[in-house]
């Protein structure tokens, strides 16, 4: 199975990696920029490129790349009667409709960071197909990279996607606002981490409605006033505490 | 070092087992609820008692109530001498003025529920004292207790305290609201712990505003208006929606 990967970013530079892994060859790298092209070639044995002209044939073809820049690659020819896939969360199959003939959707749910280390096993893959022959291949690949593999349509994957906003994205500016009060007040964040590791694991094996604590659900009013207090200076944060304790109040009733 | 809690909640709890653990005996366990001082005591092998009157001399009492209830507790001539802390990260130690000669905090910079296991060691312990001789005595029982502990006056951890309700209840408030999300579509929890796990672990070695991902950081504004439209029937989660949104783009310029 000979892999060509559209885009270089945190996710393709990710999957190149887990693909070098599981004993998949990666053929070429598109990047718009040669030199991340060449970046992410080097490190998995590909070609590199910035011309889709230059695409040769492949049995997938793997896009990362921005949402916007999905819609509309010039590689129809390329691909042929290969699969296409994306990797986005939020983008549904259809955007392929029309364009390609075996296409679908492997969308890894997870947070990437280039620099970091991550176990591709453990990271659940979302596939979705145009039909039997893609479903066919898409599922190949997928259980060669991750053990974790799970059919889910475009409707469910923007539910997802949605919500993998609020447990990671949102989840990591609140992460954020906490080192800037700290900061503040030159204390270390570290005091934070061994909290932050702890909240994530109790939600391992827990309903995380079961898990709440702090002075929302546990109307304690007079905490939640000298809070707000002390957020005088920051009214986005002050907003974000009113709304989250208000949502928690009302959830724990 | 003989040690008496009032409360038998999940920081009394934590606490009395840690003092188990570390070789330091619970003598007594008052609960305005005899049961529940009793099922505590039953654990560690204390005396429970409901009625503060029955509280006998002790060298350390350890204060773990509401923090409503830290304020007037009748145990003046109890105490004498010996040492009174309280474990609240919201309420000052000026609480204990004027009652208490030798009083303190030591305050567990986590989050506990009874059913958890925790390595108590790896839990920062914020310390203050009203005068050496309570410093002495705290450190003590703090450095038996914790790897972890730091000096903290009741202004910072006032902060502390405000930052650890951002960075902990209310992200799991988030991982409550995505599971929410992800069961009215019949989808499985499991999906996202992963990527709650990592979310987590990435902020162990790094800053979090370095590490932020996702829609709002990108500027990928088409996604976030499906998003929003998504959360229609979610008036609350769509406010939250555009306020960490904003605060995200805000922050990333």
């Amino acid at each position: 199975m000979e892999i060509t990967l559209i885009g270089s970013g945190n996710v393709a530079t990710h999957i190149a990696k887990a693909c070098l892994k599981a004993g998949l060859p990666i053929k070429q790298i598109w990047s718009r920029t040669i030199a991340h092209a060449e970046a992410l070639a080097n490190q998995v044995g590909a070609s590199a490129t910035s011309d889709f002209s230059e695409l040769l044939p492949a049995d997938v073809f793997i896009v990362s790349v921005n949402d916007d820049g999905i819609a509309n690659l010039p590689i129809t020819d390329t691909v042929g009667h290969s699969v296409i896939v994306h990797t986005s969360g939020a983008t549904p199959i259809s955007v392929f409709s029309g364009k390609f003939e075996n296409y679908g959707v492997l969308y890894p749910l997870q947070t990437f960071s280039k620099s970091r280390e991550i176990d591709f096993r453990e990271v659940p893959l979302c596939i979705e197909a145009s039909n039997e022959t893609a479903l066919h291949v898409i599922e190949e690949l997928a259980g060669k990279l991750s053990d974790s593999v799970y059919l889910i349509n475009s409707e469910s994957r923007q539910t997802l996607h949605l919500a993998a906003v609020f447990a990671c994205n949102f989840t990591n500016f609140l992460y954020t606002a906490s080192a800037g009060l700290l900061a503040e007040k030159y204390l270390n964040f570290d005091l934070l981490r061994p909290l932050i590791s702890e909240t994530a694991r109790k939600v391992q094996n827990a309903e995380p409605a079961d898990v709440q604590t702090g002075p929302a659900v546990r109307g304690d009013e007079s905490t939640m006033e000298r809070h707000i207090k002390m957020l005088d200076a920051h009214p986005q944060l002050r907003e974000m505490y009113h709304l989250i304790s208000a949502a928690i109040k009302s959830t724990s009733v």
